[in-house]
């Protein structure tokens, strides 16, 4: 075997390893028993541990810089070495005993915040956060100095590889300067049209799932490779051809669970739809955060809350809850799911002041790692923040600094991520209809096809091939650029 | 860190990574769509193989070197440190490739055997069991000759630590005696008493669940420990503080399906009932499939197929099911839970005949680990067996010698712990009447804690401290031995 090969060995055993946290996170987060918690800590800190050992080791640095000399490497493959390499600089960056501790400091917060978020106890919570905080600025201080970029960047790299904070300011400081007299002139423009009427309930959960089964079938979800369950905090996760979404049913209103399921649909079609030639190699995994979260969304707010889809989609809905009259019309349903409103919860918000909400947090994680804001003042910067940004004031920290599971689980430098998906979601979407004719009357008629084939070919079939900014260029013809999705926001909401 | 503390710390990482397969073969069963099949062998393989690899290791060998000579262990570590020698016997006798081989084939031919069982086509499954068995074959040759023992018992360590054939001839050869005499003795005095009726179906799956829940917590099942799930082939799996157990459900008929979930919940309750002092070690593991089995079978026979447990249960039973009349009185379930027939399905049968099922897996699995019969041949010897010891022949393979999961998914050697865990059972409950007599009154108003206390004290609490036979007769008096099961029989039966 060379080298390369040897590498490609190695890198599938930390795949497999991968798939088992994911199956491990996933049974956590939906079936779990509370009392299996620490010894679910131990079980994924071990096989982390086992995963950055293996990644990290000398013979994996050895092997990388033999294949560095190689030849006859093919573009696919010499893509899944530059992967390889920036795995292995993740990886050798941190001790093995740094990343367990970190994994159970992790897990162990998790479970404290699920506790302290309905109790709207930060103070709870605050002594697990500050652990994770202080190993995660260790991890950040040793990557920077790796890559030769700012701590912050350095955990930015792991969700989003190659993720500038110069390049994320530029785009989320016009943001900020765009969207406040925007969603003033869009409340006032919605402020003249009839209000949303609320569909009477119960919508019993079994209905809500038949119905969202239904319609991920539309989108393309494969059940054979899949499985849609309940959990606290929807997310798309799970293994290898085993991609498992999740959500919450709330039996009194449908609506924003039902485009949830769709927007975890989004992100699974993207694994589904990974290169298989690539399965368990570093370059035929998602390219990164910005791009899954574009394929969620793209679904969700580009596609799915169209008239085209919900013409489609109310006679299914009326069908699944027996429901009849002027609330379940499309032109209702068409103001529900475009509803605009100062709102305190992230997950809740609409597209237009969705991103006042990531550009907050992103701001203030930054300061958190830069060592700039202590944890202790963290509910009062984050409501502060929110009122500068978007005027409205959470009245406690359930609703304020609580409310999001990342930097309680650990995902600290994930936020920019959806505003930037948001973006590359509007430029694939408006440069997909160019491409196809077929993808807006298919969507019309339920037929989804046109529309993930496309993407199939511009996206989830190139897995890691490209960076971010050349794929979104190639498929679109222009890098990341926020004026298609403030042309979208504006033909949406103003047109 | 002496070397002693040292393996402490690598077996704990060989618990966690068992826990971790534990948690993947449990989805597998009950969760995992059909498409993440070929993924998820390769997951459990690659952390079967990185476990093997722990313990096999020249490290491991060496640290158990320098702790042999070490002193100042406790009783406890004692018999830790044998129990890891053990494991490390076991695994240092066999390569990581070949470990990781076996376990893809059985993944695979397990996937293959549940297609090929409800066809019943034995020619399907045989070219993939051929695999599972060519390898086990050298796994057994390697280990026995590291034990030296036969290759068969080699298999049985696994399952049975210290199982001997010729103990296991002795008792199985005086049953295969005993037996066929005193079935046709119980059938003629059964066929003197009424006909057990059926109780009125159908019996809705959700009805179902909520009653063995409900019977679970009267056993002593902790739910924040656990869970309670549907699988094909019902089993106790999971990981430490999580023990999982499954069922199927047949809505025409509660009756097995129920005393199935106690069964189950035997199993569990030993798992929960371990030392925690000595969670993650290998002397805190149950001792073996022997006591595993004897722990499921002491609820499911010897406690619960009682006029005191059902007299209990039936008003619990017609609860549930809104059931009246002579169908759901406690003597007509005695009368169900005690009858005896000639019948093919090992799972379902009864106690009395039950042996005999397991005796004919004893010797035909002891025939083909030997090389004297050959897997094209086994078909025709299961029925000519089944028929020589039981008097009833299948009339196919689905009911012959495709009815099991051990064989396609890899448990060789483990057959005989059933019956020697029956006649365990018999002794544990025969001791535990005898030291504490609150224990049937208990049963009779539902109150388990005197037995379960008994078993904590003298099975559970005791991991694996000692061998199963010093265990059973620190606890009973005497080793294992079949008189007493023999004598349980004849009570009940010919009583």
């Amino acid at each position: 075997m060379s080298a390369y090969e040897k590498l490609e060995a190695h890198f599938r055993r930390a795949a497999h390893l991968d798939d088992a946290v994911g199956m491990l996170h996933w049974d956590m987060s939906t079936m779990m028993p509370a009392g299996g918690a620490t010894a679910r800590a131990e079980q994924m800190a071990t096989l982390r541990g086992i995963r950055h050992h293996l990644i990290a080791s000398p013979e994996t640095s050895e092997l990388l810089a033999a294949a560095d000399a190689a030849d006859g490497l093919n573009g696919w493959q010499s893509a899944n070495l530059a992967e390889m390499r920036r795995e292995h600089l993740h990886a050798a960056a941190v001790e093995d005993e740094l990343i367990e501790a970190l994994s159970k400091a992790c897990s162990v917060c998790e479970m404290v915040w699920r506790e302290a978020r309905p109790e709207s106890d930060f103070a709870k919570v605050l002594p697990s956060m500050q652990t994770v905080l202080d190993l995660y600025r260790q991890v950040a201080a040793a990557k920077a100095e790796a890559f030769g970029c700012s701590p912050y960047e350095a955990l930015l790299d792991q969700w989003e590889p190659g993720g500038k904070t110069e390049r994320i300011d530029a785009i989320f400081d016009d943001l900020a300067e765009f969207l406040p007299p925007f969603i003033d002139d869009v409340l006032a423009a919605q402020a003249k049209r009839p209000d949303p009427i609320a569909p009477d309930g119960p919508f019993p959960a079994e209905k809500q799932k038949a119905l969202a089964t239904k319609l991920m079938e539309v989108l393309g979800f494969e059940f054979e490779r899949g499985r849609l369950d309940v959990s606290f905090h929807p997310f798309c996760g799970g293994a290898t051809d085993d991609v498992r979404i999740t959500t919450r049913w709330d039996e009194a209103d449908f609506v924003e669970g039902l485009m949830a399921v769709l927007h975890e649909t989004g992100h699974a079609l993207y694994e589904l739809g990974l290169p298989s030639d690539w399965r368990h190699q570093p370059v035929g995994k998602a390219r990164g955060m910005t791009l899954h979260e574009s394929q969620s969304l793209l679904m969700e707010m580009q596609a799915c809350r169209t008239h085209e889809f919900l013409n489609f989609a109310a006679p299914l809905i009326r069908d699944a809850f027996d429901g009849a009259g002027p609330a379940f019309e499309t032109e209702n349903l068409y103001r529900h799911y475009t509803n605009v409103e100062r709102s305190l919860i992230r997950t809740e918000a609409d597209e237009v002041t969705y991103p006042t909400h990531v550009i907050l947090r992103y701001r203030l994680e930054r300061a958190m790692v830069a060592g700039e804001l202590d944890l202790k003042d963290l509910p009062g910067a984050f409501n502060d923040g929110l009122e500068a940004l978007l005027g409205i004031r959470p009245p406690d920290d359930r609703q304020g600094c609580l409310q999001d599971i990342h930097w309680y689980a650990g995902a600290w430098g994930y936020f920019p991520t959806y505003t930037l998906g948001a973006i590359a979601a509007a430029q694939f979407f408006d440069a997909a209809k160019r491409d196809v004719p077929d993808i807006v009357p298919g969507i019309a008629e339920g037929d989804f096809k046109p529309l993930v084939g496309w993407l199939r070919a511009h996206v989830h079939g190139l897995g890691s091939k490209l960076s971010t900014d050349e794929l979104v260029a190639e498929a679109t013809g222009k890098p990341l650029d926020q004026a298609v999705f403030k042309a979208h926001l504006t033909a949406r909401y103003l047109g």
